[in-house]
């Protein structure tokens, strides 16, 4: 049995490995040839235990996740786990791994592959609002698909640009691409081709002006509560297409059931990931 | 987090740590104090993935099993698994055990501290009938209680004994205890003081002669389903008390179900461990 620790994690697979096993993923989703039962939640007051199996061809993978409200309160993070892998055909367990540094790799990777298939060939630039963990790694993929040449940061409340700054470009060990931390939001949406939103935002953090958005691709991971949103309505009128993972989005994020709700956004310009793949 | 393996297992604890460990469950289940949900099992054919978690004071222990039936035609185990230690007040994962060295760990001290509380202080002598991995840990467990100078051993179809002794003298490390085969039960009952029973069989392993079983103590593990027995009519009539852990063992296994069914076993000598301690 391996146990990968964080580091051995990220110099097991690079970017594209990773989204090339979410483009799997959604293959295997599309295709149904999965088990994958209910989330089973056990718990004690508001502290749960989750555990989640899937069984696939080759391997039955269980991400086990400890939710703690408690713990931001003593700085250590809300969830944590791991995830175990064992073989299909012997269930024999073959390896354990990090689950913080999963769900990055894995959410980085889902940006990256909107980006492959979505975003303009030629983007060079691109703008991240939300300087936090979940950010960079959308900006490590996004570096990953495209031929960025400079990225431009804003944070609504973390103002400390430099020590991000330092942390992603030691991440991204390239020094021909330039990080520019930007004063305001307009600032930052008219520089980037790509726009990533990676915020705990309930409101919309770009301006509802269809004219500064037209033109760009974004993605956007923050929302995934049904009264949280990071996109405009302006984004609804001007894409055609909004592309997400599985149909219960429409539901869990508002950044699609709020315009879906008002109208703003037609049902028809809502479509899957693993139909586009 | 830690990542015990087979080795850093036993090298971690004595037996009498064990055997203290398994003490301190029975309090804890008789106190109530901690929350164990109903297993989870998840499947595909017939294959099974379950997880069991259990919350206490300290720590929350998840046992993952893996129960995959076409295993043993392949020289694999039918059951192996995982133990997942989190801290009960981070849920941050802290240590991951090799499942099949607990449980032989475990089942081998719940036998341990049985002879520690029911068999005669003086007792020199134990027998084992079934000659497996579980047996040799019952030994292991038998020998730290009691100053046992002689060890007999009966198994019904696998007459390899020298390998077993040699196993079982290995990870004694006693020369000072001998360890002998024989040729029939009778022998093995009259020469031992403790007899334990880890065996497969579905019919009792001693003959059902009271003048023969009289005064002995008996540890029998082997009996976990319904339609199972080691012991004969012989040891519930001579027997002041039967002690087990849980009122399901009297229709889990077949040493309690058909002696109390036939009525051979009045209900009121059946005790709790947890009552003893």
């Amino acid at each position: 049995m391996k146990v990968l620790s964080r580091e051995e994690m990220w110099e097991a697979v690079t970017l594209d490995d990773v989204m090339d096993a979410i483009e799997d993923s959604y293959s295997i989703h599309k295709k149904g040839n999965y088990t994958m039962p209910d989330r089973f939640i056990a718990s004690r007051g508001k502290n749960m235990m989750l555990y989640m199996p899937c069984f696939l061809e080759q391997f039955i993978g269980t991400k086990m996740l400890a939710e703690f409200p408690d713990n931001p309160q003593r700085g250590l993070p809300y969830l944590n786990g791991l995830m175990i892998l064992n073989e299909a055909d012997t269930g024999l367990p073959c390896a354990i791994m990090n689950g913080s540094v999963l769900t990055a790799m894995r959410t980085g990777a889902v940006g990256g592959v909107a980006i492959r298939y979505l975003a303009s060939e030629s983007a060079q630039s691109v703008g991240l609002v939300g300087c936090g963990m979940q950010g960079l790694h959308q900006i490590l993929y996004a570096c990953a698909v495209r031929p960025i040449r400079d990225i431009y940061l804003f944070d609504g409340y973390n103002k400390d640009y430099p020590a991000f700054i330092k942390k992603l470009s030691d991440r991204l060990g390239r020094p021909d691409i330039q990080i520019h931390a930007c004063s305001s939001v307009n600032e930052l949406v008219k520089q980037s081709d790509i726009l990533i939103s990676a915020t705990q935002a309930t409101d919309p953090v770009y301006p509802d002006d269809e004219d500064l958005l037209r033109g760009k691709c974004f993605v956007a991971i923050g929302s995934w509560r049904p009264e949280r949103r990071e996109l405009p309505d302006a984004v609804s009128r001007l894409v055609s297409q909004i592309y997400t993972e599985l149909p219960y989005a429409c539901e869990e994020t508002g950044d699609l059931r709020i315009p879906l709700e008002s109208g703003v956004l037609p049902k028809e310009k809502v479509k899957y990931m693993e139909d586009l793949i």
